[in-house]
């Protein structure tokens, strides 16, 4: 089977693969408030009858959660399983988009062409490319290049409660000889990235509880305990004076860069102004003396997601409030053990408390770092795939967000990923906004028939 | 004209005095949020048709914020000014209520009958009890025992922005012998009280912004500054470890408490571990080494009423939040100048910004602490007429709220004012389910009835 009219394919079908995507970005799939469940729902099913289309044999499973959508084409080859999620993060501040968030527009940018609406970098373009590339290859050839499976998960932006279970119960189908991921970037617009460290996350909410009730601060202030005063108390005591964290035993399994991998982060030539000046930026925040790609890809952080207490709308309200609440995340590397680090953090506040106040505690997932073994054949016929379809050599790189998931295959399946998106670094993830170049749907599609190719030959 | 049977009045008349106070606290007069203008120009309609009905010369008078209402008995004997506020507080959490707290009901607790809504003590509930008083002698008599007006405004809960102005330009109108205010409380449930101090407040709100939209904090966390983390910082440098603010020069002006007040304050016998049982909290939270009661009557204080940033919905979203905001406010003793404070706290957070935050302000009203002088011979007459009232003699207190008009009556129109109140430490002022007794709002228009009876005699 020959891969240029798999090409040619899909770039004459780029088009129909686009009103595709617009079909599932329309569908408002927020996993983290229960209010669009059944978003979460249309999503699967619109995922299960795409699939079928193609011809893979595809099904719904539900879960005490969102449901996961899993694939099979059978067949003769190797067998690939590729992950993705369709699940999106909430939209709010809802006023700073400047569309409707699942109304996605192509729009037209001095840097080109973008997609633009709520998951479409994150993750819902990115597992197009996969599932159009397949798409092409059977519409050329009338079947595919491997054995290939598809799992697709709808709880990724909420902790993925319901994917251990299911990858346990479900283990000897889900299990592949490797596993594929595109939800992360390239290196830069032109060198593609193979990931191979990313960190942990472990998240945690904390609600400090003082007075009963809220108070009027005129008669209580003074004399009641403010929580809201304790609760900033508590997080500003989280790093000190060298941005270090300050929960005991953090640093442990944190490693240092070998001198090989500080070689080639240098030889990347990393802009930390460039990066940090697209967002408004000038300075490296991150711990005293480390490299600025360290800070994001190599370190642990502590960050607050969320702070909340008392009187937030217009005006001012003079209430000493009875709650305040925190979410609070650690992205995590190494071997660091969010359990161990969840059980002293929690302990840690616990003993910063002041009588009279109490704490409540929900945990948010809690997932380590992953570290990819490179020796599997599977890494140097992508890297060479991926070559050839950019302007430069594909990069070997570690990334700071959190996809937990790949480390749970390595655990629970014993099994290899390959990380490689398309997103850039301008993607807005998470933010209002997100859009997903066009050229990256497009040369994603592309970048992944070549892997393909290259991986069955 | 005799005193018995107004009293009298006042007492067989007290259901439709009731349903009088029922029809304006239905009216959800909030005056911080604009969404409740119009119910703002409601309550002060509504209290303009009630003076009417009662005889006096009443008007709406229009300012750029909500309206203030004033009315005039004229005739006979001293000219007394009775001030009062129609606004009321934000009722959020809402779903702490266990009513609709603009659907205000009588219930029957241990303590006795109260009248449950917002409002009911703060002020709507207090100012009626004058009203009433005026009805029932006018009912009585077919006159008033003095020359009588009526000063209320419906921004007293959002900073009173038009209020100076307003008394500037109305100065003469305003200006009595003597200015009469009911938003404060009890000593006790036996021990009625006159306010001779009361403490400032000055209104804060900033907001630090760090990159320039909400980044993913896996992409950025460890390398992008937090604006959440900055701002907990800041707000945890503003008390040191004996509770003591730091702001630079705050104490400047905060007097010692004299042997004589500190004497009369002791022998009320203060009992905060009930007072702070109530609400659940068990020690006194403020300065080192201060009595409960100068907490909360002769200490100022620092007080976050309010801090947001980042996700606070349900789930979790690793967000870097681009801002976070706070509202804190200032209670102020002795001759603080709120001004000063206000420059030194905002050149204090401004020192503290690191490089790439900014900070924006807010202004949400600044007011001294009040002082009374009470060689006003009313201060006796009505300290004569309350312990006919009540059970004990009335007291002379101190309060940690504060109500600027006093301070402005005696610096705009040099006019002394008494503070007396019927308000009781459990009524939930500014909080869910807030109350007024009963007993209050009928002992409170008798109270009123004596007091004017003792002041015209």
């Amino acid at each position: 089977m020959t891969l240029d009219p798999v090409l040619a394919r899909i770039d004459a079908d780029l088009p129909h693969a686009t009103e595709r995507l617009f079909e599932l970005l329309r569908i408002p799939s927020i996993s983290t408030d229960p209010a669009y469940k059944d978003a979460c729902q249309k999503a699967a099913d619109w995922l299960v009858a795409d699939l079928q289309s193609i011809g893979f044999d595809a099904s719904k499973r539900e879960t005490p959660g969102h449901p996961m959508v899993v694939a099979h084409s059978g067949g003769e080859g190797p067998h690939v399983l590729f992950y993705g999620h369709y699940d999106v993060q909430p939209v709010d501040p809802l006023d700073l988009w400047d569309n409707d968030p699942f109304d996605p527009q192509i729009e037209d940018t001095p840097k080109g062409k973008v997609i633009r609406g709520r998951g479409t970098a994150d993750d819902k373009g990115q597992l197009m490319t996969f599932v159009e590339a397949c798409r092409a290859w059977k519409a050329v050839h009338g079947t595919l290049p491997a054995n290939i499976s598809l799992f697709f998960e709808g709880e990724e932006e909420s902790g993925s409660p319901s994917l251990i279970p299911f990858m346990k119960e479900n283990r000897e189908e889900i299990t592949a000889d490797i596993a594929l991921i595109s939800d992360t970037s390239l290196y830069d617009d032109n060198t593609p990235s193979i990931l191979t460290q990313l960190r942990g996350l472990l998240g945690e909410e904390l609600t400090i509880t003082g007075p009963d009730r809220d108070l009027h601060s005129g008669s209580y202030g003074g004399i009641a305990i403010n929580p809201a005063r304790v609760l900033t108390r508590i997080i500003a005591s989280l790093h000190d004076d060298d941005g270090r964290i300050t929960v005991p035993h953090f640093y442990d399994g944190v490693p240092e860069l070998s001198n090989e991998l500080a070689a080639s982060w240098d030889d990347l030539k990393f802009d930390h102004n460039a990066f940090l000046g697209e967002v408004g930026l000038s300075k490296p925040a991150g711990e005293t003396g480390r490299r600025p790609l360290e800070m994001i890809w190599s370190r642990p952080t502590c960050e607050v997601n969320g702070i909340w207490s008392g009187y937030t709308g217009d005006g001012f309200k003079t209430v000493l409030p009875s709650k305040a609440s925190a979410k609070i995340s650690f992205r995590l590397v190494g071997t660091q053990d969010p359990l161990k680090i969840r059980k002293n953090f929690r302990a840690m506040v616990e003993g910063m408390l002041p009588e009279d106040c109490t704490v409540e505690w929900k945990d948010h997932g809690a997932g380590p770092a992953s570290h990819m073994t490179t020796t599997h054949p599977a890494f140097a016929q992508a890297r060479a795939a991926l070559s050839d379809e950019w302007p430069n050599t594909a990069a070997y790189i570690g990334a700071g967000g959190s996809i937990p998931i790949a480390g749970y295959f390595k655990e629970i399946l014993d099994m290899d990923t390959m990380l490689i998106g398309f997103g850039k670094d301008d993607d807005g993830l998470h933010s209002p906004n997100e859009k997903f170049d066009l050229s990256s749907f497009h040369k994603g599609m592309r970048s992944w028939a070549r892997i393909l190719d290259a991986m069955t030959k």
